[in-house]
């Protein structure tokens, strides 16, 4: 046992994580503060498995995709595999349940999917995506609806100083085309789609390189930046407005490409530039990918969250407080004689809503104060004998050390107080 | 493309799911209000991998279950595999964090496990198991958290007639050795475990043809069946009252014994008779288990809830509801000249709290009222023109198909009176 140990010590594989307490409550804290404002906008939750057909999975996104897909034979020798993206097991649930799902379907979907890249620092093996879609319909509406649930979305979970990019990748392509002189355009918007992250001279050499005259480049660059919105980029902006998203938010950015070629419409990226996290969020309307993919043809427009990032952001900017998951009170159980008062004011706590956790057994009060300590615990609770004879216990506030006797009738408003949580929501 | 897709049809592998809104709502609410307890009780969330070393899953809990084990070798030759429970990665977390976790750790956990049995109605071979466990304290007050946390996490789900049968492993072998005549005390109480699954002759029919005398058998049921609560599991017993648990719900059970062959003290299994549905939670006191799977030597006790079935026992008892989940509100778009109305009000209803969705386009009303209709939502707003310039809307009651004007400022109010929701809750 002890050999095998050492052989392969207790740890996780390269590129996955584990996520301890604070960790996991900060992501679970945004996680629910999204899906909040997902379902005010009347998206519906869809989970799908973690282990799907290889041929769903595979050979949609090209080789260089493939090789970077979990597949395996299992015991029944059928080839599996674990999701890639959302989308592909999103066909093909608008294709199996076709006849039951409304002909406009929202929903969101948040799961882990897999993909065997080099790990390196902020690229996971398993990663959470956290996905928005509207499928049926091709209307600027729902185009809308997608940008506005974005906005909402960042504003619950904290953030203020953030932009939404939109363009319309149609109009992006017909700028450049006249320049193309023999390159796809498709090639020519990668490298347009750089201007934000690398400087102009740069752009034009890249293009250069890929068979653009000097001059052909320049003024591509020229034309795209020049290129006003569309008649239908404006109705989706006037409509995300109309939906409440203030107009400081929103910018109009001719030369945002994003770099997926199945773009057919708009296209949208959050950036909060002041954070230096890149990209939080990006999508845009795709009408031909579902079919593509094995599924009906189907309209669509999503934007896909990028969940660690936010959670990194939230955290950088204190939105999400970092001892703020466990226990806000200890109860101390001071001998055995004062146990059955201990255990049931931390059912009253409870009660009243409060995080509480009781001593799991007699000890040194001193000790007792030292976990509650280590585990950044706010409030101790101390019923001595003297204490549970007169209905009382002794509440100390651990960030002051003021401490002081509380009749019990009062204790969960007390410790709301010192906590300071202007209410207590009882359990039903 | 056709022809992959026809040889390989787009649907889930045996034994695995896919939640669509309604099955996935009422999964989510369920977790939810497991979570708001389990947090009450001071436990905090812990997640681990969904890939591990294969060496880590494989070998815990002997051949049966490693052939159930879904391992494969990755793209870097390494063998891995997808945890078959959470009890063999939390030891790993407690030995990997064994100098960042405090002493006395308790910790719940919920994510998917994968076993490759044989699908069968109600077994799958990717399920969600929920666990909580206090681990470092081999006290009965560490017990009795565990007890009353899951009777407050069964009420809160809205259960109101289960009961939590208690026993000592410990007891239970002691009563069943002097009849054992050398059958092991194990496999005896494996066939006592069956007692309330089968007729009393049956298990001492089972018992004799393990190797015991038939009145062997039968006396050692008489002594298991008339052995009191040891001391150790009277004070679970009374810990377990003063925090919170009626008398009425605990259940002092001789015969329970547990399949399982690693618990060494107190076990628990939640009971829900009338459900229909079997146990729906089980544990107990497990101090090998953690240094047996390759963690540290850590006392715990924890419970397992059995997801599953208790979201299917909600949903039977009508504690979930069944279209909860959706919008609330579908918002008609009337024509170009209304849309800015239509979309601020979405916009207003839903900064009140409301689960509002826009038809997303313009269309015939009726077809609009259609998809309120396929999508079981409650209250459609139009907006005519007429109504856009007085600043109103029309409000449709869909159960009863009463519909009236309301002045846009009364907007909010008015629906949650239809909607039935005692008070709105405005977003921050």
């Amino acid at each position: 046992m002890a050999k095998s140990r050492a052989e392969e010590p207790a740890r996780t594989l390269k590129g996955f994580r584990d996520f301890l307490p604070a960790d996991k409550r900060a992501r679970d804290v945004v996680q629910d503060r999204l899906v909040e404002v997902f379902r005010r906008h009347g998206f519906e939750p869809v989970e799908t498995p973690t282990i799907e057909y290889a041929s769903l999975i595979l050979g949609k996104y090209g080789d260089e995709a493939d090789r970077l897909v979990y597949a395996f034979d299992d015991a029944g020798q059928r080839r599996v595999a674990l999701p890639y993206d959302q989308t592909v097991p999103t066909a093909r649930v608008l294709a199996q349940y076709r006849n039951e799902l409304p002909r406009y379907f929202r929903r969101y979907a948040i799961r882990n999917v897999f993909r065997a890249e080099k790990p390196q620092k902020g690229r996971y093996r398993e990663f959470t995506q956290c996905d928005i879609d509207v499928f049926g319909s091709g209307s600027a509406i729902a185009d809308a609806e997608i940008v506005a649930c974005t906005y909402f979305a960042f504003v619950n979970v904290g953030f203020t100083d953030f932009r939404i990019k939109i363009n319309d990748r149609r109009t992006l392509v017909a700028a450049v085309e006249p320049f193309a002189a023999g390159v796809s355009a498709g090639s020519i918007v990668q490298s347009i789609d750089k201007l934000d992250k690398m400087p102009r001279e740069k752009v034009i050499d890249e293009l250069t390189r890929k068979g653009l005259a000097a001059d052909g480049a320049a003024r591509a660059l020229d034309a795209v930046e020049r290129t006003p919105p569309s008649p239908a980029l404006r109705e989706v902006l006037d409509a995300s407005r109309e939906l409440g998203v203030p107009d400081e938010t929103l910018e109009y950015a001719p030369t945002l490409a994003r770099g997926l070629d199945y773009y057919t419409g708009p296209i949208f990226e959050v950036v909060a530039p002041a954070l230096g996290l890149g990209s939080l969020a990006g999508g845009g309307r795709y009408d031909e990918l579902i079919e593509r993919l094995g599924g009906p043809d189907t309209p669509a427009v999503g934007l896909a969250f990028g969940f660690d990032r936010i959670v990194d952001g939230a955290r950088q900017l204190g939105l999400v407080a970092e001892c703020g998951g466990g226990s806000q009170v200890l109860v101390t159980v001071f001998d055995e004689s004062t146990r059955a008062a201990s255990l049931s004011i931390a059912a009253e706590l409870r009660r009243a809503g409060i995080r509480t956790e009781v001593h799991p057994g007699v000890d040194r009060l001193g000790r007792q104060m030292k976990l509650a300590d280590q585990k950044k615990i706010a409030v101790v609770v101390v019923v001595g004998p003297d204490e549970a004879k007169a209905g009382a216990a002794i509440v100390k506030d651990m960030a002051t050390g003021d401490q002081k006797a509380v009749e019990r009738s009062r204790l969960a408003v007390e410790i709301a107080g010192v906590l300071g949580v202007g209410s207590i929501a009882p359990l039903p």
